[in-house]
């Protein structure tokens, strides 16, 4: 049976955001809460509450399934959650839990990877076949489309685009590692570089932007200040955009891709970063990979929610054998 | 029908090599000579005659076809060479030319597409699924196999691993760009580095293995003089192991692979090169992608006639409608 709606949950370290979302992309109605601090348990229960929150009204024959995204590394085949860093699932069967009590199929996958499809399906993707999404956010997540299905590596744990190696004698990753893109594009090096101009007289509208404050500097008071047109702040975009850039080379050069879509709060909000990233790009990949669109997602914070909709009618119509 | 045998044709840019394969991938009969610098013509007549000499005794019919490895950046889809930087066959129909005079089907791929092909069907990454080959010699190539196929990219120029940034303010590549794996890895950064150490006393084991000119030092001298024991040439090839080893953190992270497969002239000789690679990957990867297994390429100079004769044996089983 061909059914109407899914359910999409995006699971941030900060809040959880549940949507009742139609086949074409719309989402009906949503419901969000943070995120409970007090243990995996707290956590499952705040996506049940939320899952049962945005389906009542809707008969459940006409729901394809419960989606959900998870910042960690998952297990596709096994669903299972690997690693998660800024949450306590790891290793919790957040699938089996969800599923006996809200009555649905669910099926959960690593949030980037669903922004991914989430833009592809309804988004700045929507057609393409062959395209990296790179999110940068808190972390710097990815995505890959090839021949027009998300590839998730022998284990579903490959698209981690944001831990490759940019430079071997790079600043060091939250991940461990050194000089990863993570390590110059995340919130943390944003911020840790607004904070630093900050200290000075040049970097005056950085710190009138965090309301005075040194400690208070955030990604997006640089991103705010840059918007405003402080060309301090606007500097430090900028050479992220470089960075970005440098490890678009990589990617293109990699996977001869039609189209890079790049989101995330950051990604999303910054266009001159991403316009820089794309010109950097263009003049140094291999010849005949330049042709290669960089935009900007356009899901906002629907991202998650879409994407993870989107997931639930795919396997939905898989169980049922219907094609898209 | 099911024939017998195929020819691959592997053209470098100082050698032109062909053989006749068995579907079990026994070279049988084989030939090659010195690649013509005369221009484009003579290339294809070299191939053509080659293509001849080893398929002479055996009934065309037999025959799957011919496949023709080109260093050069091809886009499979059209079967077109787009670049080509070592040959002067950029926009030359090869396939076109070599066909009407061989009378058998040809198709032409990427050299490192095609030597991931080879070690794919034959040789160390026999029955891989997902698996990534890095080619290291005069260029640093590459190709993936992603499910089982080959991945070629949106337009069939993807796979350049040895253009990824490793460093954002590394050395020159010869492609133009900054801070690619080739600049540290391709044979010439290697001759490079053993220059350096043969214009003193501590490169002196270097400097007799080119037999005492330093303009004649090579990649292979550095290897000769590494293997018998010179810690000094040793240390230039573990450090080219080093950021190997940087890179594939990046490759494992963003592919997941089972298995990454290290070939080419350098890469299937310096076994210690590719250990120290292997631990640096397995130290940095993210947890989970850890178990991955790093091999060196077993097929040697065969490589590539046997990748080619693999794709004229599936490009004829797809025309007739036969299973692998």
């Amino acid at each position: 049976m061909r059914t109407s709606y899914a359910v999409g949950v995006d699971v941030g370290g900060t809040r959880i955001a549940a949507g009742l979302v139609e086949r074409k992309g719309r989402v009906i109605k949503d419901a969000k809460r943070l995120t409970p601090k007090t243990g995996p348990f707290a956590v499952i229960d705040a996506i049940i509450d939320l899952v049962d929150e945005v389906q009542t009204g809707t008969h459940s024959s006409e729901i394809a399934g419960v989606g959900i995204g998870i910042p960690g590394q998952i297990d596709f085949l096994r669903q299972s959650v690997e690693f998660c860093t800024n949450l306590p699932l790891a290793g919790v069967d957040v699938r089996s839990l969800v599923m006996s009590r809200a009555k649905q199929e669910v099926t959960v996958d690593n949030d980037g990877h669903l922004a991914a499809l989430g833009e592809a399906r309804y988004g700045a993707a929507k057609g393409a076949r062959d395209f990296l999404m790179i999110t940068v956010g808190t972390g710097v997540g990815g995505g890959m489309f090839i021949g027009g299905e998300p590839y998730r590596g022998s284990r579903g744990l490959g698209g981690e685009l944001g831990h490759t190696v940019v430079d071997l004698h790079g600043p060091p990753c939250p991940c461990g590692g050194t000089g990863h893109l993570e390590a110059y594009l995340g919130r943390p090096a944003i911020a840790a570089r607004g904070r630093e101009a900050a200290e000075t007289y040049k970097g005056r509208e950085i710190l009138n932007a965090a309301g005075g404050s040194i400690d208070g500097v955030t990604a997006e008071a640089v991103l705010f200040a840059a918007k405003a047109g402080d060309p301090v702040a606007r500097e430090i975009l900028l050479e992220c955009g470089e960075v970005l850039g440098r490890a678009l080379v990589s990617f293109v050069n990699i996977f001869n891709p039609r189209l890079v879509c790049i989101g995330g709060g950051i990604g999303e909000a910054a266009d001159f970063m991403v316009e820089r990233a794309a010109a950097v790009m263009q003049s140094e990949a291999l010849a005949g990979r330049r042709d290669v669109s960089v935009v900007q997602a356009v899901l906002g914070n629907d991202a998650g929610i879409l994407g993870a909709a989107a997931m639930a009618f795919d396997e939905h119509d898989s169980r049922e054998g219907l094609s898209r």
